[in-house]
């Protein structure tokens, strides 16, 4: 029997990546990467027209690009002759929405829309849409809505009900016209297969899709009578699971990618949850945490709860069959460079070796408790489980002797504890977590990593791929191709993990136990009402600075 | 009537400055400047022999030195014929402490304890009778002595008792040999003027003179039988007021100066004191603070009251007449310079600017508030009102828009709420305070002189002389030598202060009262029990670190 193998295209902030997989093992032959021409427009539109603040948007033109490109060359590296190429899967960052006619053009290219943002793609980072987020919380929160609580109580501002109510109230021409509002993962994919599908994991944890449909039509006019209809018009009614087939290559997508028109096409999935079979994780209790500029969780169990602080459940939301959860922390990585970038002196950083691995040096010999210090993680806000972005980063126990691998240390440290403390509330509501599956850009560092499994007290595995979401986009291709019956039999053979490759040190988690203790007094004191300083302090930094 | 001269001489950590000053006016003609030849001796004695961790010790010759050396030099620069110099006056650090024989020979001259370290000056910062102190302060607190609320409830282990106490148990043939245990301070004027004195100020600051008496046989004998006669044999008995003559100036003394045999020698006083009334201070409610690495606050008061957390209440001990309150912080210039050298990034630091300067620059363009920071100002621990080493410094407020420049004016910010904190408690407990004049090196710093202003909410005077212990010194000689009939009226013709150089501003002050206010809850939550998490912290670094 010949190999056989998939083209997995992930499309990130800043450019789409094609991989091409052998779907026997899941061998990643080539990639190639385009970078988006336009970018993230967060300053101006194309054609020199300003952006407010808050905006990021992105032109879908550059998206087919990725087609053109990436695939052909991905291809081309590969030496893979096109005809053994079964299938095409995509995945995409997320909440990140356009505006369409009913044949999926997109607003902006039509001329007289061009100079128009809200006809362009709102970026998941458009932030933008604040004042509506907070009508919508406030709204269901008074009507007692009972989806509310599956997304910790909160709906961000960069999901798609707040973005459309924000087209709807400042451009209600736009909104008119929109005969669609759709994930541009779902975008991509009716480009590829000329066939309009909507996914279970943007519709459930973007669309505040539950227990078989959005929020109602009162709820929805209740916000503004003008978008009572959004629902039963622009959203798609039926729902695609992951791994099914969305449809067949069309002619001239296949033109584009130099692939042979009728290939399955997967359904549209989203960058972090495509990653958790790519890490070989298709059962309960094994938390999959993407790690980077921040870190996003996901655990999957049999049954539902409603965990506090959790960004969303959603019914099939990462893998068919099994509840989804999602959870966050909004800085991490962030957090280490924001400190490397404004805190670390000159000794530090300088051009021959990274001031990270610096610093890593000096602080990897350090005994846990060593520094004396206790920082907490929200130096970026808190995403979960207090879902509040007012909140700000701490540290204290600075001395004299206090230096820099200390300060980045802790820094470390209180993003673990924060890790450890989403956990906690999983289980103490009733979803099991036993194993901590790494995946993302910061797994290199292997301090963290060790830091990491000692203060949750778990064994730690890593992903063994560099581009988790493409694998696992060529996983789903290879499942709506046929080859595998599911995602968890495409996962067995195709996942890639490094299983155990940290294991906690007993008496390292001994001392981390005693901190996190410490932690979680500090946590709830300046997190859960003992002292709101923190959101005293940026109400006053806002008034005095305006 | 021809012009009359006075020379005050400044015994520092590292060196002794003599200045040349004009009685009539206080005009500071000339100065010179001698390094202690074997400077701070913390490694080892002169014989190689080396010192344990924690000791800091200095050679009685190098303060002759600067007799022989600063004296004639600043009076040459001068052009004062030395016929028209009536009186000298010497300041110096404190507890800086040495036995003697009753003839005043230092025993470290002796050939038989060249070699033992217990027999040369001790300096202020010599910090290895902890142990000794800590049953100081536990004896004191379960006798219930009635000079301990004096001293903030603690003696400090940098003070005489600690010291001589680690003398007789480490050295005990020492202490047999010292007949006497003096201030550095006497003992130079009794270099000078061939008498024995022990002025009012260090007696009651640093050897625990209250209410006409050392501490009580009982009490020394209960700390080590072969204590119980300290007081009675090594202490002087009677004290000397400051400003009063303590003798003229020998053959010996005038042949090493240039000065004149016979002209008037002040009793001896303390650096910080002394620039009380060199910054034209001698009445009660106006605060002088010497700011630099540390800051010392000084104010009198008619009335003896127990200020929690004070560092001492001295009967005369600034100037006769008066009750004298000392209190603390023991870190501040200090902290500045730890984060520009731990914490700010290559861009602030660099050859051409100082540090100082560029984030002053950046910070000074700030509103109150706008950086949303709040710092806790422990980073060396905590003297005045908490009396605990224990404590660190705390940060919070950081997001990953915080900057250098933000953080640097928080930590001078937290300085000045830790200033007002102590004011407050001075003034809840009866003692008034209607003015801040601010001395040393810090107040050069128009930034944090502003802050201070803004955040005191008073008017702040600077003094006006770059050698204000110096300048205070002459003052004192000119008592001595009978030109003024006391310190105050010396210090209405000679001191120098530029009154009122700061005024709060109304805005600023409002928002700053805010920041006190949770300055102050943080500072009880961390400081006064409710989360002991410091002290836990500090613990735990000792334990894994050993």
């Amino acid at each position: 029997m010949s190999e056989r193998y998939t083209v997995g295209v992930d499309f990130g902030t800043e450019s789409g990546r094609a991989v091409v997989v052998r779907v026997s093992d899941g061998l990643e032959l080539a990639s190639a990467i385009t970078p988006y021409p336009h970018g993230v427009m967060d300053v101006a539109l194309p054609s020199g027209k300003p952006l407010p603040p808050e905006w990021a948007l992105q032109h879908p033109e550059d998206y087919l690009l990725v087609f053109k490109e990436a695939v052909p060359a991905a291809l081309a590296k590969s030496g893979v002759d096109p005809s053994e190429v079964v299938g095409v899967g995509i995945d995409f960052t997320a909440c990140t929405v356009l505006p369409t006619l009913s044949d999926g053009t997109p607003l902006c290219f039509l001329p007289e829309f061009m100079d128009e943002p809200h006809a362009y793609v709102k970026l998941w980072k458009h932030h933008a849409a604040q004042p509506q987020a907070d009508r919508i919380n406030a709204l269901a929160e008074e009507r007692g809505e009972t989806w509310l609580p599956r997304y910790g109580g909160k709906i961000s501002s960069e999901w798609l009900l707040a973005k459309s109510l924000q087209m709807l109230e400042e451009a209600p021409a736009v909104y008119k016209r929109a005969e669609r509002i759709l994930e541009a993962a779902d975008w991509v994919v009716w480009r590829l297969c000329g066939r309009e599908t909507r996914n279970t994991c943007t519709a459930g944890y973007k669309a505040i899709y539950q227990d078989g449909h959005y929020p109602s039509r009162e709820y929805l006019a209740a916000l503004n009578p003008g978008f009572a209809d959004l629902a039963e018009t622009r959203l798609g009614k039926e729902l695609t699971p992951l791994g099914a087939k969305a449809g067949e290559l069309t002619e001239e997508a296949a033109a584009w990618t130099g692939l042979k028109p009728g290939i399955a096409v997967a359904t549209a999935n989203v960058d972090a949850h495509v990653t958790v079979p790519a890490a070989g994780v298709v059962e309960p209790g094994r938390m999959v945490a993407i790690m980077g500029t921040s870190t996003c969780h996901m655990v999957m169990s049999e049954s539902l709860r409603e965990v506090p602080g959790m960004c969303g459940v959603v019914d099939g939301g990462i893998i068919p069959g099994l509840y989804g959860y999602e959870a966050g922390q909004s800085g991490v990585g962030d957090i280490f460079a924001w400190f490397i970038k404004n805190a670390a002196p000159p000794e530090y950083v300088s051009q021959d070796v990274s001031a990270h691995e610096r610093l890593e040096q000096e602080a990897a010999q350090q005994k846990p408790g060593e520094h004396g210090l206790l920082a907490l993680d929200w130096v970026n806000g808190n995403r979960s489980v207090l879902v509040d972005a007012s909140l700000s980063g701490m540290i204290l126990g600075l001395t004299l002797g206090t230096r820099a691998p200390d300060i980045y240390r802790a820094l470390i440290e209180a993003t673990a504890y924060g890790t450890r403390l989403i956990i906690e509330t999983f289980r103490q509501n009733g979803v099991a977590i036993e194993e901590y599956v790494a995946a993302g850009g910061l797994p290199k560092n292997h301090m963290l990593m060790q830091i990491y499994a000692d203060v949750l007290g778990m064994p730690i595995s890593v992903i063994d791929s560099e581009q988790g979401p493409a694998l696992g986009s060529a996983m789903h291709a290879a499942v709506a191709a046929g080859i595998y019956p599911d995602i968890r039999a495409a996962a067995k053979q195709m996942g890639k993990v490094r299983k155990n490759a940290y294991m906690p040190i007993a008496e390292h988690q001994k001392i981390y136990d005693q901190l996190y203790e410490e932690y979680i007094t500090l946590h709830d004191y300046f997190g859960r009402g003992g002292n709101d300083v923190m959101r005293r302090l940026k109400q006053l930094s806002k008034q005095v600075g305006s």
